[in-house]
């Protein structure tokens, strides 16, 4: 019997490097067989040599070839015969690989601007790795065994609890922990809310129009319907809403993204009383509630009514987005469906990470944190200001003291908007106008920017203005 | 004029502690007084006294009433009137608190049973926590800062790639970094999975029966109807599969959960075609799929056919469920419209989880790992075995010698189950009967239980079946 005739495939393809160790040997001759006949390279019907031969021509031991044999047919790509013999199975067939995938989107993350002014991102290199590490080797020390098994869905108790004394203390939320359901950031937030209350039979929510594309993504994910709706210089205008028939709104009250605003305390009281006329639920939005610079932050909403306000916030502005962790206050009415949802979609937030972050708040880090962004961001966006003063005079920069980013109109001969964005980008200075955020175009063809600056040092804030300058 | 008259408040309430420094005396004000409004202390319509009468009255400078005035207005709990004079809003609201709820469900976990065999939870008191730490810290101490950003909703490249590596070598499958999505676990997967081909218009999964109740839940979340489909003693019953009309089948060959059995080659095969036929989808769950101790483990059916086959696995068994780190491999068709519901789920995985759990595995820490609980787990199954041997005479386990649990048969006089449940119970040692986990009745009168093992030292498994023993 001929093990390697003219039709019969090359069986050296099979052959394990010499030097590995038995065990490993075995393994990569059944990862080869494998990989010939999904690869068609070993036809379906082949026969192949007696585990005598094969083991011969391989110069290995019978044995590895026989446990080969076996494994593979146990899982299919084999087949052996009554008695004698042992073919390629036919069940098994290659994944169509798309021709242009190879690793190409596996490659690290490609800034092409020489300055970003994108909003939405804090400093990253200034995490505090240090102390993070530390909270989490805390944590790994003293943790139960118990708590790492399956999680609570709402969220580890240590963590709720730290949550609702920093939630109390820092944002004037009324923070029952019991209402408080951890989950990944203000993004899962509204995805838990859009669930429930699309079930609940609220289909539609009203969003803030200019306002972050995000929300109306996610809120379309978990199958509502959206409403833009505008604001005044107050905050969101309250005859629109009411005549929009929505009994559901996302605001950003404490800083509206992106216009900077605060919510006047008129439009507050407002609000909350069109919430209760319409059995309505307001979704606070607290996305960089932490950072103001002008006075103290403006409490939630949420403080003056927590059965008609859903309250969100994260660690994304304060920490760092990567970390996915955040968190809802919710209604009474709505804690226990948006707790089963959370559960059906992944079963509860990482323990180890939970623990870490109250572990870290406890331990006075975040409130370290905090204030120590609280002065660097305050800098930088003086900065940015002065430097816009300098290389754009005339230029309005709007909105309160607070935040990650500022809007600035440029006066109006730097426009029109398509001429800047052109020429910004040629002086690789990524920008966006405040045109991406909304419906409304202004008239007056003026230039309106959002930019972020607490990513950025302060020399380079000061490098892409004066590109940005250069440019126009 | 009066600040304090009979039918006034008693402002004391407000007192801040005299030891306290300026600045969380003021905080503390201002907490005192948002929940004096909340609480209804003080009622709407109540005047507040003069800033400087209050502050004399509280001992503090006038300057921290007035900012205390200031910010209560701005955030709506106050109102104040042209010219002079602030009262209470009417904008508060408390929430209205469960009776019966309190701090009752923050408590630790409460572990009644003396000894739980409930299935599901690998032994969490050998979480490698030296290791995880070392890892963790190597992590934060190479991490880029760009990856502390907004994640890729596919996954950490590193892990992919770590992943990929991990799963053709000890698992047989066709892992494609590019198809590979790093989810919250199986749950999570099976989410995905559900939201996804319902959109396709696939409204209908079939899951396996005896199976895990979980599936179904999970499906249904996603707005999918669930078909129960009996298996035999080869695995899924090809012919009520492919009578009940689905095209999509959740499974689990490797080590089918509860009953055991490893899918035969020939059903395997007969999967396969089966999915080929219908242009349906093979979910395949390999929950346990790294625990076999006979043999080595059978390779993932995906390896086979990774165009109608997504597989989805986890640390859970292998590490811990409380980190809630999964994969899902998906076939080519769904991998674009998978990434986009993890996007809107929860905008991606945890960046630092992610590249922990890359350099635990490219670290050779998880084959270690692995190493040892195999052995310690076989140990306890072995153990296990001998015990109901000895107490249980007659007990017939079935299955494979795989994973976290056995079944376990007792002979008809243990029986009726009701019975031996209620004595299980007395004795306080926790099981689940296999009637749990599907529709079918046996009719020979013998109770049989899902015994997990993994979780228990020996000790702890043979003073388990001597406790049932004596209660039976």
């Amino acid at each position: 019997m001929e093990s390697s005739g003219t039709n019969s495939p090359s069986w050296e393809l099979l052959l394990p490097a010499a030097a590995a160790p038995a065990r490993s040997r075995g393994r990569q001759l059944q990862e080869a067989l494998r990989e010939a006949v999904r690869s068609g390279r070993l036809a379906a019907g082949t026969r192949l040599p007696a585990s005598r031969e094969l083991a011969a021509d391989l110069g290995v031991s019978r044995g590895l070839v026989t446990e080969a044999y076996e494994q593979l047919t146990a899982e299919g790509y084999l087949r052996s015969g009554r008695g004698a013999g042992t073919w390629v199975g036919d069940s098994a067939r290659a994944a169509v690989r798309g021709a242009a995938r190879g690793t190409r989107d596996l490659a690290p993350h490609q800034v092409d601007a020489l300055v970003s002014f994108r909003p939405g991102t804090p400093d990253l290199s200034l995490f505090p790795r240090t102390a993070w590490a530390a909270a989490h080797t805390a944590v790994l020390n003293t943790l139960e065994h118990h708590a790492l098994g399956y999680p609570d869905p709402r969220g580890l108790p240590q963590l709720r609890i730290a949550l609702a004394a920093l939630l109390t203390r820092r944002r004037g939320v009324v923070a029952d922990p019991e209402r408080i359901v951890v989950c990944s950031g203000v993004a899962q937030a509204m995805t838990l809310l859009g669930f429930v209350l699309n079930a609940a039979g609220r289909h539609t929510v009203g969003v803030e129009d200019p306002g972050s594309p995000e929300h109306a993504t996610l809120f379309s994910a978990a199958g509502l319907r959206t409403t833009l709706l505008p604001l005044d210089d107050e905050g969101l205008a309250i005859g629109p809403l009411a005549a929009s028939g929505v009994r559901t709104v996302q605001t950003t009250p404490a800083h509206h993204f992106p216009s900077g605003i605060g919510y006047s305390a008129a439009r507050r009281a407002e609000l909350l009383e069109w919430a209760r006329s319409v059995d309505g639920l307001i979704v606070e939005d607290d996305y960089d509630g932490d950072f103001r610079y002008d006075r103290a932050p403006v409490g939630a909403l949420q403080g003056l009514d927590p059965e008609r306000v859903a309250y969100t916030g994260s660690v994304s502005k304060s920490l760092a987005p990567g970390l996915r962790l955040g968190w809802l206050l919710a209604p009474g009415w709505l804690t226990d469906e948006i707790v089963a949802r959370k559960r059906t979609l992944d079963l509860g937030h990482p323990v180890i990470d939970q623990a870490t972050l109250a572990a870290f708040i406890t331990g006075g880090g975040y409130d370290r944190r905090l204030r120590r962004c609280q002065r660097l961001y305050r800098e930088r966006r003086d900065t940015l200001l002065a430097a816009l003063a300098e290389h754009f005079p005339g230029t309005e920069v709007s909105g309160i003291a607070a935040g990650l980013h500022v809007i600035a109109r440029l006066p109006e001969r730097y426009g029109p908007e398509s001429g800047f964005l052109r020429r910004a980008e040629r002086s690789k200075v990524a920008v966006r106008p405040l045109s991406d955020y909304g419906s409304a175009r202004p008239q007056d063809g003026c230039v309106r920017l959002v930019l972020g600056y607490a990513h950025l040092a302060p020399s380079e804030i000061v490098r892409g203005v004066r590109l940005l300058a250069q440019a126009n």
